[in-house]
């Protein structure tokens, strides 16, 4: 067929001669959640067809940690030791993703959570139901159960009963791999189709607006596709893509570390918006500053440009950075004491060291005598076990009043943070893509981080696996009943 | 004509049986924006139709306070006794308007500010060539210039020579009905044919993705408009669809005050997307705390709820409101001292009084002493005539020392803060609208608040009509040399 109209990424049904490939649900993009849209589809008995832009399926999740985000009283949670429930769970996201989170999206995520446990148990994925408990994030060994966000962290811990949610799969570090090696290995056993090296390049849309394919550039051939039931656009973010970045998400450019696979260049947002979508939240991104692990490390004091404190020390990774980079203007810096100086493990410059709090001024330029004022503030109230400006918890909350003093570059351009983007095409809890006045566009699905998810702003970890494996599978689903 | 498409807010070519109207260039919208873009066009000779979903148009335009932003050495800045360059002037608006300006906008902007200002003037808008000194945002009086953003506050003061930008038409107040009222008697003059309680219902596509038309609700029927050079989105923004709101910019729905007419609802930005136009920064928006004038308000000293200063107090009112909204989560107060009292014009609620920081921090529920070391600490310096934290102008730097001290309610949910949105259509620098990928959408134009503009953050007042006004009249244009 011809592919005069590339560069608009959409084709209309007339144009199409005839199809050159026709199946019933057509998935784009084979990471995670294209993966169980796959498997969800094929389960209804449905033809079904995947294309990889890679040659391989896997995608940022098979590159990524492997937590899932899952909860509401799993096996792994219970055998834990954790009480867990679906409203808590549910409390905890709809306070943390927030302003203006998607109440449907996450009442549908938390009351299916124990059901999509299941449902990834049974593709084979494993998990050791113990708690790693030094620190938030991927354990360093094959313990399946982590803190990935706030839960445990001031004021979220009054909102909501706190509980590890992080789900890792069985392996010693990464276990993105394993997860997507088992997907991927059930996907070849439910005998759907997947041609790797595939790029789509555009979705096929009929007069009505309704989706009726896509194409894709196959082997050097520009192949049309006809998809009965609906196209499921899994094709991930745009963090690797520096035009729409630049545009949409300026700040995250400043981030040394992208997190994504080569493809996560925004084509199936920018597939979407061709045919009318809308988008949302396509500023914000996850924005990692991970000075812990040691968790040790939440007893040091993190402070801006103006040598105020601004968050307690102990929050997550996630929402320290993204502190840091969308109010601190970038800039923060982390001092220790002597008697409980602990070096970040991710590598971070020691930027000053000094005997007293105006000598670490004069070396960062921090205004005279307000880290002063800030660290005696700190102290005084330390030695009472308080902290009243942030609630740091009380294993952390210790005095720092030991020369020398230490501090470590916690800044955006000049010390490790890692970012991926959090925006995408709008869609509903049924994983249908709507357009701008609110309506799904027939025959169109999306799952994953080419859609805005569960949390933007307010990450926690393990959300894009977890929503995009949950929203995934009901993309898949969605689309293989239409097709009825 | 049928009318089965409305909801999704497009019409394909191809179902338009008839035109029941043609016309060269269509606008949508008749505020600032659209008035400049009709005249433009009709100014090149071409047939131009403009709607109005009111009865009359106006829109926000007439109902703001008639702030331009123009400059580049206007000979009302001359007059003035003020010294400005196009250069100075984007220097500053580069630096103002990010994170991610759009360097090609501003560029043109700024290189065509003293051309447009002349054109300004030849409508009939007049402006007295005085500045009003004593606040910055519009006169009181019929004085024509005004700063009207950060040009004088630090760090902006640093990056840019200083020059007040906001030219004001001549009149007591209400300067923005005046400037409406001007341009469309010269609407009227050229010939303009103008419906009202006219609602633009959708675009018209043709099959290559172009614009053909668009179909409006016209005294309870359907019309159908041809355009054959193109056609004009100057609806303005959505500050007054809660939905819209809620999705894109939810903070902004805290801010008690909307600034917009009824059909600020996003239509137009709506029908954009539909035709697989892109958009950008929906999330932003102005957001004004005014806590001057009198600007002797800014001697006060303002604090976050851990009772830290956060930002120099002469900052324009629209940086204030951004920060204090998106970055102090909506909470901030102002103090003073006995001795440099001063109440907000705009009413706000004195919410502690007190001999002491510590009565103040009790009554305010301020964590004890850390509005005390605050205090301490400006005092200190100012007394030395330094603000090392946010070097606040010299005018405004004195102690706060003597008792009784008053706050002032600064937050968002309590007190008067005014919105309207800053993200919209995505456009170039020719006024095109740009889809998904960066292209052109051919034949579809926009301007004013339906798209995102020069600022967005960074907001200065007089942006809105200022670049609504210049970028509407190259929409027009373009629309018109497009049908030759």
């Amino acid at each position: 067929m011809n592919d005069r109209n590339t560069e608009r990424m959409v084709f209309l049904e007339r144009e199409i001669e005839h199809w050159d490939r026709r199946t019933d649900v057509l998935v784009i993009g084979l990471g995670c959640a294209g993966a169980c849209a796959a498997l969800e589809a094929a389960a209804t008995g449905v033809d079904v067809l995947a294309l990889e832009r890679a040659s391989a399926g896997g995608g940022t999740s098979a590159l990524s940690g492997g937590v899932l985000y899952m909860g509401g009283g799993t096996a792994v949670q219970k055998t834990a030791g954790f009480d867990d429930s679906p409203e808590e769970m549910w409390k905890y996201l709809l306070y943390a993703s927030g302003p203006g989170p998607d109440e449907a999206k996450v009442q549908a995520f938390c009351e299916g959570s124990l059901e999509h446990f299941a449902w990834i148990v049974q593709q084979g994925v494993e998990f050791k139901p113990v708690f790693y408990p030094h620190y938030s994030g991927e354990p360093p060994n094959d313990d399946g159960l982590v803190y990935s966000g706030n839960e445990n962290a001031w004021p979220y811990n009054e909102v909501a009963r706190p509980a590890p949610r992080g789900h890792v799969p069985r392996i010693d570090g990464a276990a993105g791999g394993l997860l997507m090696r088992t997907l991927l290995s059930r996907v070849e056993d439910a005998g759907i189709q997947v041609l790797g090296d595939a790029l789509c390049e555009g979705l096929v849309q009929r007069d009505d607006g309704s989706i009726a394919g896509a194409v894709a550039r196959i082997g050097g051939e520009c192949v049309s596709i006809g998809a009965s039931g609906g196209v499921v656009v899994t094709t991930g973010g745009f963090i690797n893509n520096d035009e729409m970045l630049a545009l949409h998400a300026p700040l995250l450019k400043r981030c040394t570390f992208r997190v994504g696979a080569e493809g996560d260049d925004g084509s199936g947002i920018r597939m979407g918006m061709a045919v009318g979508a809308s988008t949302l939240h396509l500023g914000m991104g996850s924005i990692s500053l991970p000075v812990h692990p040691p968790k040790s490390v939440s007893k040091g004091l993190l402070f801006n440009r103006a040598g105020q404190r601004f968050i307690n020390e102990d929050v997550y990774m996630g929402l320290l950075g993204e502190h840091v980079l969308f109010r601190q203007d970038g800039e923060a810096y982390l001092l220790f004491d002597d008697a409980n100086f602990v070096r970040p493990e991710i590598e971070r410059d020691l930027v000053a060291v000094g005997d007293t709090p105006a000598e670490l001024e004069a070396e960062l330029g921090i205004p005279p005598g307000a880290l002063e004022g800030t660290l005696a503030y700190y102290n005084r109230n330390a030695k009472r076990g308080e902290d009243p400006l942030f609630h740091k918890g009380p294993d952390y909350l210790v005095p720092l009043e030991t020369p020398p003093f230490g501090v470590f570059d916690c800044r955006v351009d000049h010390s490790f943070f890692a970012a991926f983007t959090l925006g995408g095409l709008r869609s509903n809890e049924k994983s249908q893509v709507l357009s701008g006045s609110g309506e799904p566009i027939p025959g169109l699905y999306a799952a994953g981080r080419a859609t805005s998810g569960i949390a933007a702003p307010g990450y926690s970890s393990g959300l894009s696996l977890g929503d995009g494996s949950f929203f995934g599978r009901r993309a898949g689903r969605e689309a293989a009943l239409r097709r009825a």
